[in-house]
């Protein structure tokens, strides 16, 4: 018969104390991914008792995951987050929402609080960029339209080819100079999909790149905004990249006397139910927010439960067309 | 020097057990009003350690709080939760939020889950009728908009005063003919502030009275305001008791080739930051959401540190003009 695998011998095997595998195996306060990594050599090196951690998890489990998002207000993250609250409610977790408000200060003190010992695990949609705590996070984490580390998977519309659809159906409907608004998202280039495939579609047809940016303040925007018109009269037709932002250019535009879509065409980016109502005429990309809800809820699981995960999943989205784009010659 | 008064001093004054006491006091558990007025008077009458009370009390806070809303995938109630949750968590709680999607069966499985240990309180804004869990609840509750027990106060925005100005517009500005959509609230008359004040004018008026209700499925509401067309031409106003009503109306008004406002008057109620933005023409009502959150955490506070509290608090509305409404002759 084998020797019965302890603690201790998983400690010395990985040259660390007795708490930090303790701590790796209840997936509770802060480790570095080196330690992290050393642990779980060790513990698949002795082949350490699976079913003691999984029941020492067991007994630790709030039913609780935390969901970060820049805000509730908005009708892309309040929809996503009542889709995502709808089904962990399902499954039996409460969900405690913590809006980061394109804070990094109010984003780290939800992190510091939420990954000592209140939940389960976490879903990340926010944009504040440098967020060190991401780093050490020893915890369940699946990100939505974010990467935060390798080992950490996101959930992504595919926003590259969403971006491309509504550049070619601006171009289609004999668009001359297209403008785009640009969402703030300092990170990492596998997160700026939009950004690049707008980029691709105006070299592609010899035009040059007229880029604004979707600032937080809505007053700097609107002002920003304006100056579109001012700045490049010869602009006929905006790609959003959000339906707030689309809007936005719409009452400018009707402001300044500007025919949509005879002199000016525009496309959002979202398409939530809630634009889908308001501003049912509006041309857009559908996020498919149900399914990327569905998605990031079972991989998190997954996560919790530590079977392996993909690194990311993108899923499909949908043009829909809508008055503010031309007829099709 | 008095004797000391003891826990079993409560119970007998009060005629029931030493647990009951207990969980009055450490507000658990479901108890009937009556005990838990029995308890206090008890409490009250032995002049019971208020000190001990105290610490109790505040060894077994969570520092959560429990926010039942419909949904926060809506511009309202999306807004409200991003207002509460700012509020609550510069006051160090993490907010728990439930979405009881007018499923009485939801609303009741977060409750009974949540007046169990998890929360310190609770936010209400939910439209479920005949919840019974909330005449027994024995923790400190607020309501928004909704009458639920006399001792939970509520906080309103002045509906009978927003509904009455918004009525009064559009009389003002020639409307011969007003229907009003109507949110279902199956609940108590004093909830019902917006359809009194449109009879009232109504009435007032010698109008009669043309009420859509604003029904919770999309397509069904679509087909049941579609009909209000066809089945009252004569109508050249409508008031809608919320903005997504408004911008449906809108949207059906101009598919049948009506003219807004020529034809068509139409007011909205709500007025929150996404419709001002999605829809900025929109003649509406603005509900003071900030105001609400910040009154609405005040009372619950002092809920939790058993002050006394108002039964109802009620925040003034403002009319917002926009391009659905003719000018003034």
């Amino acid at each position: 018969m084998t020797k019965q695998i302890k603690l201790e011998d998983v400690a010395a095997k990985a040259g660390v104390s007795k708490a930090t595998v303790s701590r790796v195996i209840n997936r509770r306060g802060y480790l570095s991914q080196k330690t992290i990594m050393k642990v779980e050599e060790a513990i698949s090196a002795l082949n350490y008792h699976p079913n003691v951690i999984a029941q020492q998890m067991h007994t630790q489990r709030t039913k609780q995951i935390g969901i970060i998002v820049p805000t509730v207000g908005t009708p892309f993250f309040g929809e996503l987050a009542a889709e995502l609250e709808r089904r962990l409610f399902n499954k039996g977790y409460k969900v405690i929402i913590g809006g980061a408000e394109n804070d990094p200060v109010k984003e780290r003190k939800y992190l510091q609080q939420l990954l000592g010992r209140q939940v389960d695990g976490l879903i990340i949609a926010t944009h504040n960029a440098n967020i060190a705590e991401y780093q050490h996070a020893n915890l369940p984490i699946v990100a939505i339209d974010r990467y935060l580390r390798d080992d950490i998977p996101v959930v992504y519309s595919d926003n590259y080819a969403g971006a491309r659809e509504a550049c070619q159906a601006l171009l289609d409907r004999g668009a001359t100079r297209v403008a785009y608004t640009d969402n703030l998202n300092p990170l990492n280039a596998q997160d700026e999909g939009r950004l690049q495939a707008y980029r691709a579609a105006m070299r592609a047809a010899g035009m040059p790149e007229l880029i604004y940016p979707s600032l937080p303040d809505p007053e700097a925007k609107r002002a920003r905004f304006a100056q579109l018109f001012a700045e490049h009269p010869e602009v006929d037709a905006v790609f959003a990249s959000n339906d707030l932002d689309a809007a936005l250019l719409l009452d400018l535009a009707t402001q300044r006397g500007l025919r949509v879509p005879e002199d000016l065409q525009i496309i959002g980016y979202d398409g939530t139910k809630t634009t889908q109502t308001l501003l049912p005429g509006l041309a857009t990309v559908v996020q498919p927010l149900a399914a990327m809800a569905e998605r990031t809820v079972a991989l998190l699981e997954d996560k919790i439960n530590r079977k392996p995960t993909p690194a990311k999943v993108v899923l499909p989205v949908t043009l829909k067309p809508g008055r503010t784009l031309r007829q099709l010659a």
